[in-house]
């Protein structure tokens, strides 16, 4: 059995990583690759799917799993498994398993949109179905094929809501009638979608606790940026850039807006505040995580994010950086379609990984500049007519027109 | 819209039961119909189809759900609407809510052990499923067509586990770091069971918070006792006993254990402590609740027991009254199948029923004598070998010999 402990510079591992062609899993399994670690990659290209239903795209024109890992062949050298198929298959995700026989999993593999999962019952049975259904297959696979495998779990900040006290990473200890104990930290998620990844940490707490599997649960903030060292080594290796309604990311999303000259969308007054961080960091603190594993056993929580902003500081630094490349950004605040509270206390802890060794990609000017000039670029490829928000947290049935043929 | 607030005493409601015909939900249908109610049973026959399979059985002989409508009917004059379909069949859900427009629906309609969902990933697979799924399309359809009704859930007090704190009903308020908030409570759930009703207290409570609906989650202890004051009115009416390894509770297996000479089976230590409460009370408790609902958007929680013992302790109260009987009863601790804490800090506040008007029927000499009585009357149907447990909460797969045909 494995002990925990940072492992020395040199140790490789065989890597699986759910979700491997997504927006974090691509980046992730290249540099792990680069680093000489074993990857294989699962997906059943969801997020292509439901762009292609809904008539959107990625921003930057991406190219299939396969002519990516032919590319990413051409420059590394290296190959990358890939299995092309649902983890809520279960047949599917044993064979897997038992294939690879991983010594860490990366999982990405889930539906990652709160406006998906709000948009209709039929969206969120199906998020709830392929993040809690998928997980629980992946716990027993696990535990019945590789039971001393780290699971790195992608959650979310948003699990924890913005409750009136700090939150803390994962556990807290509450002193209550003259007694104490530590306890998980009570969760309040503002989405169905968020509620998945709370029914996730739930029964991944659970089976470290009863089968000693070891797991960390990386609860991320909100990612911005889309370039890392490894995807800049090809045009073939370009990564994803959502800026829809439904899976466009704040920051991403404000970039595009200024670049095509719609008023950045600020939901409501602008003062939620959230944890932020660059996507390269995003790489860099799984693959801290991955090399720095529990004990058998074990479930522990990161909070990955490095900086705390409100959405409406988000514009403000968009509207600024817009304006020294000569665009005249405005700021408009819509109508909130989500249900939360728009100012309020926030302050998370977010010390393990930083204890780990991860050194931020604080949000600078330059990164700023940089995620303009690809909206810039790519600016003919921007639909204006999917950015603005048409799911309302408060309605149930929220229907995007979809292509007849998808 | 209606206020909360209780209710007059000669009101009476549209209620939707689902789970009609199980342990709980009959007697509940029953009760309520003889107050005035115009009560609806909504069930797929899961438990029946269940035992089946694995060729078990209530001890007491039941009837079908027609045969104990028409009793019903006979001895009340009064109707039971039915809907015979599952909860995750949405096409079906959707339907019975709009037909019979429900006041109130009392949610029992689910996989309800703990040992079954630990069996194997596909009986764990199946109890998340129906569980959450099945409650995530109930609140859909409440929203859409009936978001005035109340829904009163039956949730578990095993969702907290035993945590070194007491526990408080669903709410604590934290102090920490020099602010504080009420949160909802930490849980620590015991099995994949436990954990489907954790998640599903976590999509109510987000859909009362979102989508203004009202609901009672009762996080009941375990249930003993058969009979209610319905039942009694005739043989056709009588009530599931369920005493094998599976769907048994620990006091009614033990008074089968008794009445055919078997060693009363405690798991381990025996020392664990849990709510008790007996099934006259269930029905009660959920009534009061009904009677006396909350506001809209209001989510509340009951922890429904009326005392609490050890295991242990009931094993000794069995082989007492069993001795009175002149039954030899011997008291057998097996090493315990289960992952849990045998010693331990346990003292969970029950008192908002109580504030309701709950006036309980405490564990006796006679509720016990009549347990035995019964057991005693239908031993010849007792099977031996399905009460002691094969289902390891550490192995993942613990497969029951099944009935060929089933």
């Amino acid at each position: 059995m494995r002990r925990a402990g940072r492992y020395p510079a040199a140790f490789t591992m065989r890597v699986l990583i759910l979700g491997g062609d997504g927006y974090l899993g691509w980046p992730t399994a290249m540099r792990f690759s680069a680093r000489g670690h074993e990857v294989s990659v699962v997906d059943n290209f969801s997020r292509r799917h439901w762009h292609e239903k809904h008539g959107t795209d990625s921003l930057t024109p991406i190219r299939s799993l396969e002519k990516r890992r032919e590319a990413w062949k051409e420059v590394s050298g290296k190959e990358l498994a890939s299995y092309v198929g649902a983890i809520e298959d279960a047949e599917f995700l044993e064979r897997v398993i038992i294939e690879t026989r991983p010594e860490a999993v990366i999982h990405y593999g889930e539906q990652p949109s709160a406006p998906y999962s709000m948009a209709n019952r039929e969206q969120a049975v199906e998020t709830q179905y392929t993040n809690v259904i998928g997980t629980l297959n992946l716990l027993f696979f696990l535990r019945d094929h590789a039971p001393d495998c780290h699971l790195v779990k992608l959650g979310t900040m948003g699990e924890y809501g913005t409750p009136n006290i700090d939150i803390e990473e994962g556990f807290i200890e509450i002193e209550h009638k003259g007694r104490s104990d530590t306890l998980p930290f009570p969760k309040l998620p503002g989405s169905l979608y968020h509620l998945s990844k709370v029914h996730d940490s739930n029964n991944i707490h659970f089976a470290c606790r009863i089968w000693g599997l070891r797991s960390t649960d990386l609860n991320q903030g909100v990612v911005y940026g889309t370039i890392t060292e490894e995807i800049q080594r090809h045009p073939g290796l370009i990564n994803r850039f959502d800026y829809d309604e439904i899976f466009g990311t704040a920051l991403n999303r404000f970039c595009v807006q200024a670049a095509i000259g719609h008023p950045l969308t600020v939901y409501g007054r602008g003062g939620q505040t959230r944890g932020f961080l660059d996507v390269r960091d995003t790489v860099r603190c799984v693959e801290l995580a991955m090399l720095n594993p529990p004990e058998r056993g074990e479930y522990r929580v990161f909070n990955q994010f490095t900086e705390q902003f409100s959405v409406g500081d988000l514009a403000e630094k968009v509207k600024v950086a817009g304006a020294k490349l000569g665009l005249r950004v405005e700021v408009q605040h819509l109508p909130n379609p989500r249900v939360e509270r728009e100012e309020h206390y926030y302050n998370a802890a977010h010390t393990r990984l930083l204890d780990l060794g991860l050194q931020p990609h604080l949000l600078s000017d330059s990164l700023l500049d940089s995620l303009l000039e690809i909206a810039l670029q790519h600016r003919t490829r921007i639909r204006e007519d999917v950015i603005l928000p048409r799911v309302d947290w408060r309605a149930t049935h929220n229907r995007r027109p979809t292509r007849p043929d998808a």
